[in-house]
């Protein structure tokens, strides 16, 4: 049995083989951080046999409520994820599994890897979007803006900043297509109204190395929006850079939430400047992604953070602070979505790149009130 | 110069290539009837030439007004259709072309062949949608319906009573590519709730032979819905026979109109069962549909007849006066879209499959309604 | 349960349902002629269920010969043909096949629709042949000529004079698609070298109308070659018009054999002006094809027509009579390949499309020595 | 403007931006190795405008002869590479290029990037090859071998012993998928009479670096195979191990060779063990090549070792000599192919992969001989 990970977003470690079916694997932790639970291997064993994989370090992972009711994602031709039977006993998360083929893969979740990210900046360029690099990563890796339509209204999403939270750049990749859709006529129109600028994935090095939450100093960019420092998160620095140049009227920051198996929106509501206006356009917002997806609910979510209470650190957070704008964290589950379970899959690409497409839906309702 | 017709759904004769590039073409009239209107041919001719092409009878056609600010499409691949230089005297509709290829299609919109009517049901059923063959129209061929969900209530989608509406098997098409997609969320629920019963061509003959309005009979199929005979309107007869077995809450029934550059809807508001209940069910179809479609509109459209004259051999008047349901005759545009115009290729396959998917979303708003 | 065959290349006709899983098909006559053997029909019934198909009239067919150790070809998707369960009794021809969705086709050979015959031709011309009209069919059909290449050899290659026999216009596509491969040191060579005109459908009417051999006037295509009339078979009079007109070098015109299990070359050897040279370039084509080819075989074939016995309407031995050049009929067989048998798909359009582009390097060897 | 290369198989330095429209660039030394000639970097610039790109340590690259007559490889949608104006003045490589988008990849011939390999073995797991990990390289990457086939005759087919290299995987890429085509009979042939070995990659880590000749430990792979080293060249250690157990009768060894633009067979007539019996192979399989490929010739090519005189560290050298059989190695040009230059594209993936499956040919024509 062989186990490997040296690959564009991978991230295990063999402990031991302990019996000839049954491996046991540590997740690695971010770099230069603590963090850790995105994983993402390949194992070549005996076509046919049935193998234990034991994640021997999941109960010490960062959120470990995350593997409560989860299944890992297993896939053999690199397209389609499937899930696989999974097991946690509060120390380990165990991954059952007869191969169907000699190798098979294993993640978190579908991995989304650079080299598809290139592909899809490469694909929208060709499409009419303009592609600027906006500045370098710690380790030199390009930061992708795609500028796409010409209106006046400013609308920016970025995607990524925890680089595990893959279903966020499935969830870009939507988005994207349909906007790009030469006669989708909900696109020609906010194309028209709006200028729209997207990063789909703010945390390249991330990606690459196989990390949960970190860039690659070990920084979680989503904490430093007050103050980024260009050595160490260039990332947020060289994007919110740009968003003062352009100006923002409204702005979605797409993530994954580990625990909680929907998809639902966290408003900034804990800032001290906080105004009504904003406030109305949250729950428009909410209001109109509702009548898009049925994958989306505003009954669970967080908490509400008490106003004055906010962590400015936090995109969203500063972002509708210093622009007077709503800025929405956006999060969806890593589980399967409770309130539409599709066992098979659980939450997917497909799911998540259709949840893209509804939220712009939503944004096309919204721009005749920004 | 070399002109044909002779395969899937063709329509031109040649009256006489009166100089080395200018060729004078009669659009054929429907089968046993005196409709006409649909043409669609090749030309085999110098690569590089420019070539005026002169539709001579267009102005004793059945829609002279459908001439007016129209322009012919053209294909070179038969994937991609675009709007050719066309003007209209009053009498000739002349098409000015020059060739990129030896060998051009011209249309009066892009055509739906039976090759991929017969496509498009294989692909269905290979998702998981039922297939049944209704009867045989009079030509011998196959009514084909497809269905769709499990749920309680009965929805019926027809198209292309009128061959040469082929936008409304286009719109089809999208309808039916979102409605068995796996990963939509929307599809999902409406398979749960609904039944949905489709016949994407309910005129095989006519499409194939290339007619505007009838069957191979020369009958109008969407005037017979009273009293369709076998012999004659087996189409009707069969397809209204099933919907008496399944029973029916909400129905549409799509078409293409010559002369008005619009999406609209026609209600049956002229028929004397006519209940507030339906006209609620109209108003809110027509509410949903804008909220998903800037191609839609409900400015523009026919004059509404008064209550109690009603044509009763009319699909959505028969429909909904028999089972006091609604139904709904959806109309899209030979030219483009005035409200939405893109002028490259007008209104097209594409958008059409748009305007499906966006007439699905509306579909899931009304049933909670049904 | 449900029969039809009103379609593209479509033959049978219902004699009856004899019980509720059996029914008995005739397979129809070629327009105007007496010939048959083609058929190509589709069943709508239950999916699950197993059916017994009796074609009654398989006895009485053209080639009765062709029923012993065949296997008839059903498809789910247009694309994939396999071979059924099917026996022979002297008298019918019986299919039986359970269902795995509620529409299957069968054919006698995996069909090649006018249609895709249309996209062939767009395909070619977009990827730089030349396409000509010739002239028109009976019915008013395009004979549609193909060139590609410049240099000074004139290659001819023909195919389906004998419209059921789909895989001759299989095996052009092959020949084609490799032709026109831009990177194909061969293809490209050969262009260099030669001009190669082609027509990948000697009999469009017959195709279309579902013929084993005719064309729409009941003409055998390949015995009026000596002197073909412009208003019963044009097809014949407007190439052979061509071939004189850009002259001759070489020619392969492309069949199928309803009997023989094999691959096989048939030299115009019964011709009384035959030369040595001829008969060199004969043997030089089956050693290249030999060399190219492990489903390619010369030990059986057709008997050796005595020199000055041939029947010079055939259209091989006309060419080689005419232009002093070799022509050469090349058969393919309906049954599976005896020297190499695959036996769930039997000899199907992937290999004729491998055996065209063997002949394709055949020919590149072949050109120093015309 | 921006430059990067932080992505699989990239390779560049800044040097500077001297000029609004001029960068000054380095070329990289191989991981612990004074080897460089591979590059592969993407730009980020003003879409219309022209840039001038200065490789400046150029004529200090470890084949600055590589240089005359080269042109470098572009591309704006990662699938098309075609040829850059390109010159070369004994010091610097300077490419002229104007944007047609914004961003644009340049490098030194088509990269094969790591996950292509990896998409390369799944859909070959999938389409029956077998598939397994021979041990890890010294990052800890997969040594991926393919075994396709159930004949005694052993074939080992290796390439990208050096990673920059790349047409030696793209010749794979052919040689894999015409071996895998279910309906080809040479293959099916093939695979019967033979078990083909494959290792589409030999230096998967020197491949994801950007490194042209060595591994990630610095070793040049094909100079230690008379005795590699598990800890510094485990990748020759796994496979040679392999093929001591699998036996051997013939073996492909696949390079590219920077200077000489022809593709050629390097064989292994310096070691003193040779027999008449493997030349004979050799000049067996060059006529064969010959045979079946216009891109092959046999007059240009490195001069031949005397006898006696063969480094041994060279895997045709030492294969040929451990197993008695015959060990070829193949060059493909960097540059164009000199007897048949196609100048948009050059030597390209696509040209490598049809020279890939006319080896294929050669070794069916071999087999029998074996």
């Amino acid at each position: 049995m062989y186990i490997y990970s040296s690959f564009d977003g991978g991230n295990i470690s063999l402990k031991e083989i302990s019996r000839p079916h049954e491996v046991s694997l540590h997740i690695q932790k971010d770099s230069n951080s603590h963090f850790f639970q995105w994983f993402n291997f390949r194992i070549n064993a005996q076509k046919g046999e049935s193998y234990t994989i034991r994640l021997c370090n999941a109960g010490e992972s960062s959120y470990p409520k995350g593997w409560e009711n989860y299944r890992a994602r297993y896939s053999y031709d690199g397209e389609n994820w499937l899930q696989a039977d999974t097991a946690y006993d509060g120390k380990e998360l165990i991954i059952q599994h007869q191969l169907r083929h000699s190798t098979v893969q294993f993640a978190y979740f579908a991995p989304y890897s650079l080299t598809r990210h290139d592909a899809l900046i490469r694909w929208a360029q060709q499409r009419g979007a303009r592609h600027n690099c906006l500045g370098y990563t710690v380790q030199g890796r390009s930061m992708d803006l795609l500028t796409i339509g010409r209106g006046s209204k400013k609308l920016w999403c970025i995607a990524r900043q925890h680089p595990g939270e893959t279903m966020a750049e499935w969830w870009m990749e939507g988005f994207i297509h349909k906007l790009l859709d030469p006669s989708d006529p909900i696109s020609h129109r906010i194309r028209e109204r709006a200028t729209i600028y997207l990063v789909p994935n703010m945390n390249p090095d991330g990606s690459f190395l196989g990390n949960l939450r970190t860039n690659a100093a070990g920084k979680n960019l989503n904490r430093v929006w007050a103050d980024p420092k260009e050595e160490t998160e260039p990332e947020v620095y060289w994007v919110r850079k740009k968003m003062h140049e352009t100006g923002l009227h409204f702005c979605l920051d797409i993530h994954g939430d580990e625990g909680l198996p929907y998809n639902f929106l966290a408003p900034p509501f804990g800032i001290s400047s906080l105004t009504s206006e904003q406030e109305d356009i949250f729950y428009l917002y909410e209001r109109f992604l509702l009548r898009h997806s049925p994958d989306f609910q505003n009954q669970y979510g967080y908490p509400r953070t008490p106003k004055g209470k906010a962590n400015m650190g936090v995109c969203s957070n500063y972002i509708s602070d210093a622009f007077g704008a709503m800025a929405i964290t956006l999060e969806q589950p890593f589980k399967d979505n409770a309130i539409l379970p599709m066992p098979d899959r659980g939450w997917s690409p497909n799911r998540a790149m259709q949840f893209g497409k509804a939220n712009l839906q939503a944004c096309f309702d919204l721009i005749q009130h920004l």
